[in-house]
């Protein structure tokens, strides 16, 4: 029935987690309440969060060790100004690896002054930059693990003094790496963690307290901390079904297992992209994202036809985005290797049939 | 099977939003796909998006009048913030009728001078200041509808010069008045609109620019107006809920049924109130909301008894918010008569035996 989801975000989840998520919404554990009815203040949702908080430190590697995790609303790019709003007190680092760490940036200037340390512009980011050097006063050094619409991922965390921020919200959950080199990391949920409307954070508690200014209440990472996530009403269906897909994850074996999956699916579509005459990736090999390959036909002609094969196979979502064009294949943890086994199959018979 | 839901929000919605919500999680119309798993630029979401904005402005009377809606995240306590960021050049006036309105009184002291022109604190919020003297020189009148915790609501608008804004996330869509009263008005879902994660923000587009300061973009009312809502990727399940809900209104008759049906609920419970010797209401009468009825034990020690008396009746929700005590009985939109029917009984029952 269902269709090969490739969508860059809102993206597939795994099928389990939205049927338990669909029943929730009728009546929440035989509670006579559907999820989206009862109190958050309720013990039946403060349960659901705490779990959810829990989880995602569990996942990471980060529970007992000074972390506090939150789930916001916003989306990443509210966080791109709760960063500076309440970290940037003189000057800040950005690398800037794409239209996402370029929005960052942007809210950053409102705060105070903000360095590109490095940029791959100069060839449409399809690179993630190696060689630069960190300014030694800066409050903190931000960058964008993963570039949902280049295909480019750090395959390495930088190793340095200055606290470390990351907008992940295209590769959290998805690959186990040292979350602890993090002072502060964020994610909107809609690629790996849950539906759209919720935001994880999650910070060393110490980071807080070193900006002078007045934070709104809202937008304050120790006020929503003493709240627990619950300064106001959470955004109880989004929260719950990141929760089920959580479970989900641990249920696959954590995030060395995921990871391992994904780097899977990742060569299946690269070995593809690389073997077949009619295709060429966009990002370099080294820096290619396992969450999303971006690639082009070489001879755009076909476009047309290879646009059919996909659409008769069921495949859903795969048009690149307007800054690169061609293709990208978002595979984000729930996407079954299957599904890429079918692209990898379109994409056999284009170079056969033309 | 269902319990009668009184809870103050998140809060009943009607079973049929429910079921099609629910649906639309496994599947949204025979598309092979989740509502939650489709992109949110692709043509199935921006209609429903559409949708949404178009029925706001519709049920509101505000359709072609010059009048912008919004669907955002963050809730009433963002939009505390969003609308003095905007709008807040030099001088503002707030009318305190009672918790909500002092935290937006808080935050928009960040970003100017605040009059609170009138409050009702003196009486722990027990009426709506009716006689106070409005400044010449203010950049807008805040007020907030309908008061959740303390069960009082505005019977009618001040006819003032000032433009006026309104937190109405607590009766938006519960009764026929003259929307166009209002330059901006907003509500967090959770209550009668939707469920939690999502809040409409209706305003004039004529009162935006006024400003000096530089906004920041998720902030800036004009650049989601420009992206019609989506700026960065919005909370799918909360809006797409929230629109089945106003076309549920909408089948229901309108605003002007629905406003009838909830004055006959409201009718029912106070006529209860001020007949029962065992009961006595919180809120002045004249003041009284149709939305939350708060009232108390006239002998406390009956407590136990009357939660007895409730939870055998299937009740749900009604113990009083701290600062008020006692009992708080929520009937938005979609709580039928019925469930008000079985707790006046419960009251009856109280008094009889006891």
């Amino acid at each position: 029935m269902k269709l090969h989801n490739f969508s860059a975000g809102p993206s597939v989840l795994p099928r389990e987690v939205m049927h338990q998520a669909s029943e929730a919404v009728n009546e929440l554990d035989n509670s006579k309440l559907s999820l989206i009815e009862i109190s958050h203040r309720s013990k039946a949702f403060i349960d659901i969060m705490d779990e959810a908080c829990e989880r995602a430190l569990i996942l990471t590697g980060l529970k007992n060790k000074g972390y506090k995790a939150l789930f916001l609303q916003g989306g990443a790019s509210l966080q791109f100004l709760m960063v500076a709003y309440n970290l940037l007190q003189n000057k800040a680092g950005y690398l800037n690896t794409g239209t996402w760490s370029d929005k960052a940036i942007k809210e950053a200037k409102l705060f105070g002054e903000v360095v590109e340390i490095s940029s791959s512009k100069d060839k449409n980011y399809n690179y993630i930059p190696k060689n630069y050097s960190i300014p030694l006063d800066l409050d903190y050094l931000h960058l964008t693990t993963n570039n949902t619409i280049f295909g480019t991922q750090y395959k390495s965390i930088p190793e340095i003094n200055t606290p470390l921020i990351a907008d992940m919200s295209s590769d959290i959950f998805s690959r186990n790496f040292d979350y602890s080199k993090f002072d502060l990391f964020y994610a909107g949920a809609q690629k790996n963690m849950g539906p759209a409307g919720t935001t994880l954070v999650i910070f060393k508690e110490s980071i807080l307290g070193k900006v002078s200014r007045t934070i709104p209440s809202m937008l304050n990472y120790q006020i929503q901390a003493n709240k627990d996530s619950m300064f106001n009403t959470p955004p109880v269906f989004a929260v719950y079904t990141s929760m089920l897909n959580m479970r989900w994850i641990e249920a696959q074996g954590g995030i060395n297992s995921i990871g391992k999956k994904n780097a899977a699916k990742a060569e299946l579509i690269y070995g593809e992209i690389d073997r077949n005459s009619r295709f060429e990736g966009f990002a370099i090999h080294e820096d290619r994202s396992d969450m999303n390959a971006t690639f082009n036909l070489t001879d755009p002609s076909l476009a047309q036809n290879f646009d059919e094969l996909c659409q008769a196979a069921g495949i859903s979502g795969i048009k690149g985005h307007r800054s690169v064009g061609g293709y990208r294949a978002s595979m984000y943890n729930a996407l079954p290797i299957e599904s890429v086994e079918v692209l990898v199959e379109c994409m056999q018979v284009l170079e056969k049939k033309y």
